[in-house]
């Protein structure tokens, strides 16, 4: 896949110029600025911010972005997943929207760049065209979606539709999806029509940081993402039998903690098995009664796999039930796996990623193609229309964490690649 | 040691016998009226309490068992660690006091048995001999301790001395050990005079529930303790890095769950690799900052070793210690053990043990010598004078859980043995 993905680029590489010449850039400082106003949302004492979806911070946080999104001259309206759109409406009604954004929540404890590069610099694009009086072609909407980090909700809702479980999830906010979604002004009894047709956008384009480190590593400021990676979370909810932890013999005990331990150790080693950049992980756990002095009778915790390759990602999930399975019988425990609808592997458009490659060029800056480890909000847009995904450098591959960092001058790159990449597909296409 | 306690109670229990008739026992339906009672204290939905230390529930709680050793004629004050004390004067005003009594506050989601049995079946005792007009030789002290569950703060207040780290501590009820006796009316910074002389009590005498399945399985209404294990409670801090699990391979993590994990089941594999009943548990794990997406960067848990020896616990946390090591390196995460103050085992009395086992006789009920898995505040105690408790059968051997349960007549039985041994350390020695 890989391969033939390089090889196609290579050959229109060649063969492909864009239209016009170059804009010059956007307000680099403005943007600047602006990622820095919207950090103080959520806040942590130790740096980076806790803003997650549904929470007191997130909603302050969306407010200040919708008023960017005003000042930038959209129309702007929240739909009823709980979406920020803004809209420009383009010089010809009858063409496709073309929709560039992301998200603005965080993990717990997440960082300042992570989706919010990628939501202001749309919105600094918008603004940048608002000056400077340019016209397009195409009906331009700016989205910052809800809740990516969680529920990849906003998403959801507009390219495949949100299903009454995933409402009633709770998220990390501690409020129902349903009332988070509610919280932020959606309308969640109204959320279907939410869902758009497929084909019925031109494309969606979306800036990220990259989360990992290979750019940095190899000192290129712009990635091209190929696809983006599914991930099946599992919530795995272990019951065993909680007893004084003095006087229950060694033998005797139905330990949920042990019987935890022992999976979380076995995820690693089925992960790790076989080569290839699949990713398994126990990110949170949650011991019940909690004490020093009791056997824990229940353990719940979340494990995660990932792949490009959706077959390869169930294998190793029935590694891990497999294996589950004879744990218990060893610690007289029961476990629970409950999956949530997985989420598809997503390959981006082949000439959108020629696109982004030559606007790179033009703006002489080195690229590479690469998966993207992360989800993103464009691999849910997939079901509406063509996607592209441009990354920018992730000092130390850090991400998901307070020390998450991204330089200035990569992020005014990336914001420019995107500016060129939107003005070359809204041009009359010369070659498809 | 076991034998020799055995071999010493069979050679006494030929050669003595108690002084005077056994006395009627004790008002059985009030008890376990008291004990239902004292139930809705930090009760819980599905069962048994969460009478944390130093909650509204236990302050609640403290308040109702007060109310009751007033009404049992008792002149109560508490100290400045926040035992509850209460004072029924003897006829020789030189002889030491002899003190009964146990505690109140529970493990989070608990039973209705453990400490609650051995603190209402004292005052129960106090009510009788104050209904029947008895006057003993002794001081009587009753004394329902502070903090059991979590610190054993009263009982070492008492009995050793409190130094500033375990003030200083959080508890499960969220406040220092501190604020949480000031809440309850004791004063932390008065507390140095709380701790009583060695050799200052004529004896200190506990009934409380097994806690174990030994006594039911093997149809026995009493046990006579021999011993106290010695616990080891350590705080275990594991630090890695908290990365995006999507764009971090699995070879370059620094994952502190997966170390947790593989400490988790070391400690498993070290307590149960030799013959023993030494036990050891991880009890509680906090996972930062906990999330599907995020590769924990740190976890803390509780780790706890249990054994009559002394030496065998040193042994075994050496093990562990250097198990963490190695994983440390596996993993590339750090390793931060802080073991709280060991309690030292601590060993009953064989002429309490031998009064008890005659008072079980005269009064019909078979009983037995065994160890306690559990830590009591009898341990501390041991530091002013001789001390014995007396075991009543746990159905199950389900103890720190809501499906704690010990019989009404169980409880009856162990409530006249106490009342019978008491009056017969009261007695004039005939032989020592």
């Amino acid at each position: 896949m890989r391969i033939h993905h390089l090889t196609l680029l290579a050959l229109l590489m060649s063969t492909t110029t864009l239209a016009g010449t170059p804009e010059p850039g956007v307000n680099s400082g403005r943007l600047t600025a602006h990622l820095q106003a919207l950090a103080e949302y959520g806040k942590n004492p130790q740096g980076g911010v806790s803003r997650i979806a549904y929470s007191d911070a997130d909603r302050a946080g969306r407010e200040y972005v919708l008023g960017l999104m005003r000042n930038a001259g959209l129309t702007t309206s929240t739909d009823a997943a709980g979406n920020l759109v803004g809209t420009r409406t383009g010089t010809e009604p009858g063409l496709k929207p073309i929709v560039i954004g992301s998200h603005i929540d965080s993990v717990p404890e997440g960082g300042n760049y992570d989706g919010d590069v990628g939501s202001l610099a749309a919105i600094e694009i918008a603004q940048t065209l608002n000056e400077r009086k340019i016209q397009l072609h195409h009906t331009l909407q700016v989205i910052v979606f809800v809740d990516e980090e969680g529920a990849m909700l906003g998403s959801i809702a507009m390219g495949h539709g949100v299903d009454a479980a995933r409402l009633n999830s709770v998220s990390q906010s501690g409020k129902t999806v349903r009332d988070g979604v509610k919280f932020l002004g959606g309308d969640p009894d109204r959320i279907d029509p939410v869902r758009r047709n497929p084909h019925s956008i031109e494309a969606y384009l979306e800036l990220h940081i990259e989360q990992g480190g290979v750019l940095e590593r190899e000192h290129l400021p712009i990635g091209i993402v190929e696809g983006i990676v599914g991930i099946l979370d599992c919530e795995v909810t272990i019951e065993g039998f909680a007893n004084h932890a003095g006087t229950t013999p060694m033998n005797q005990r139905r330990d949920a903690m042990l019987a935890a331990a022992r999976f979380t150790d076995a995820l690693n080693r089925i992960i790790t098995a076989k080569p290839g950049a699949q990713v398994g992980t126990v990110g949170w756990i949650r011991a019940q009664p909690g004490a020093y002095n009791v056997v824990p009778g229940k353990v719940v915790l979340g494990l995660e796999i990932r792949d490009l390759d959706a077959a390869k990602i169930e294998d190793l999930y029935a590694q891990i039930r497999k294996e589950s399975e004879a744990i218990a019988k060893q610690t007289g425990t029961t476990f629970l796996l409950e999956a949530h609808a997985p989420s598809e592997p997503a390959l981006t458009d082949s000439h959108l990623q020629l696109i982004i490659a030559k606007s790179a060029e033009r703006l002489g800056l080195a690229a590479k193609l690469m998966p993207s480890g992360a989800g993103h909000d464009a691999q849910e847009m997939a079901a509406l229309g063509p996607i592209g995904m441009i990354f920018i450098p992730s000092i130390g591959g850090i991400s998901h964490s307070p020390k998450e960092f991204s330089r200035p001058s990569d992020i005014e790159n990336g914001a420019n690649v995107l500016f060129e990449t939107l003005r070359n597909v809204d041009a009359p296409r010369r070659q498809q």
